[in-house]
């Protein structure tokens, strides 16, 4: 059976084989610097994983799983701007490097790319992926919203809180996996269970993430420890901390200048709330979804086996 | 026959009908007010007016005429963004009303809504649609990357120039044109002539619209005369003088502070220097130049007329 490594060194080579034109130089090398920085590329192995599991060839799905990479990247670069984050994997960011104007307009030109490359797929699939594709990537702009909007609002729930990372970066897996089953003819039923499973993976590991901010080792996490609560971010901690408090604790907390001292504090607090064991079960609820809608499909074990091994290895970061 | 009114009304018809969804309203809220700022819709109607010229029906082209004027009114927003424009149409623009993130963030949605659309045309035409869809939305970027770029060089060419207005501003013409005519089962002949007629009309409209800034009559231009020149900017107008100027006198008349001067001094340079002449042939050119490509066209000249009627409508415009 191919491994992680084995899909991870064919999309390597599938992105060194793709040319952006030279021209016009300020559109396009900002594109190659990007898309050079690295990352997990999570996201297309799962497509390339997935046409696999239901009898496609790989090689049937490499458009579109470039597409979803162009697509990840282009969001990447906006969110940036957005965000006003001055580094992305330890290198400057678009925006940084050359300017906003630039950023919007390569990123607007990624997004079109994707496209082009979804154009690719046999036509027989292309009304089906371009509608995958459509529905994900509207999903997707609206969580970067709902999250923007979350800065502003003072009354966000738990609730809003899983449908914003639902939609801001699960809907991504479960679109990328799904792409990968109707390329590969899989049935609807099946469509529906495998991008259950990309969804369910993707909060697990958006809750493993905001624990991990908090209590992750510093040497292993590879950053700061405590960014999120430094800057007030409404994670599912802080907003479950919200609601829980029974006095002003939490708003105590959130006022402390010292950083050190503030993160201390979050630890203890959060863990006294009991809301470290909760976030913990949360993870392992959604994990375990993902893990019955992936059992539910009808292909053999051994065929899933390295969706499972994928799925180990974005939850083998340790607390 | 259907007059250029009638299209007109059934395409603000399609408008009105279309929703796009209440939340997140930072999302939708600004594309439903920039929608509804009115404008020529010149395009979407190109798209309605090409499938009826080939003997399709006008609906089957409603998908498409809806993503060309979204995927328009995407590359406007963005387009406001990086020009810092504070206006479009007498309306505050969307970075303005609200900020540059939901600029952002709303054109990209909007930019995935006109893919959205587009999806919803018959599978069969669905390849060729896309195709050219993506490839006249990648000129476009590219066109508006080159605009940017020129506002740094001092060295410009005119044939640089017309590239850059080809791919800005026209391609988008011939691609709204050549959408209509896949749509309707044209002939491959038929398609590139329909797409030629749009590109040259295109780069025909923006040389007048060059000549109208320096030259226009005020109260029918609509707009301040001699903006271009106030803030120098690279029109055809400008680089072809600074190409002919014998001794120092273009970049003089640059260097003028007051306003109404500057663009009096302009005005009698640039027709001592026989340009204005030079760009009414160059305009006239490019007028013939689409018109023979619709005449090419084996359709009866019946079902060009709205066509015509379209290309006089813009072209009525008093210098």
């Amino acid at each position: 059976m191919k491994t992680l490594k084995d899909y991870s060194i064919t999309f390597e080579n599938i992105l060194k084989e793709y040319q952006f034109p030279g021209t016009p130089s300020n559109l396009y090398d900002p594109l190659n610097y990007f898309m050079n920085l690295g990352g997990k590329r999570i996201r297309p192995l799962l497509t390339l994983m997935s046409v696999e599991l239901f009898g496609g060839k790989v090689e049937e799905a490499f458009p579109s799983a470039l597409s979803i990479e162009f697509f990840h990247n282009f969001s990447l670069i906006h969110d940036d701007i957005m965000d006003k984050a001055p580094l992305r994997r330890n290198q400057e960011t678009v925006h940084a490097k050359w300017n906003d104007n630039i950023a919007i307009l390569s990123g607007d030109v990624l997004l079109v790319k994707a496209y082009q490359e979804l154009q690719k797929q046999e036509s027989i699939h292309l009304a089906n992926l371009l509608s995958i594709f459509n529905k994900t990537a509207v999903e997707v702009c609206e969580g970067q919203q709902m999250d923007m909007d979350f800065e502003l609002r003072s009354d966000v729930s738990v609730a809003e809180y899983i449908e914003m990372i639902r939609l801001k970066t699960s809907v991504l897996l479960g679109g990328a996996l799904q792409m990968g089953a109707v390329i590969a003819n899989a049935s609807k039923k099946d469509q529906q269970l495998i991008y259950d499973f990309g969804v369910s993976l993707g909060i697990a590991f958006q809750i493993q993430d905001d624990i991990l901010d908090l209590y992750g080792d510093p040497e292993k996490f590879g950053k700061q420890v405590g960014g999120d609560i430094i800057t007030n971010k409404k994670t599912y901690l802080l907003l479950k901390a919200i609601e829980k408090q029974q006095g002003d604790e939490v708003n105590q907390m959130l006022l402390i200048q010292d950083s050190k001292t503030k993160v201390k504090t979050a630890q203890q607090l959060i863990k006294d709330l009991g809301i470290f064991d909760e976030a913990q079960e949360l993870k392992s609820y959604y994990q375990k979804k993902a893990m019955t809608a992936l059992e539910a499909i009808e292909v053999s074990n051994d065929h899933k086996l390295v969706l499972v091994e994928l799925s180990d290895f974005l939850f083998n970061r340790e607390v």
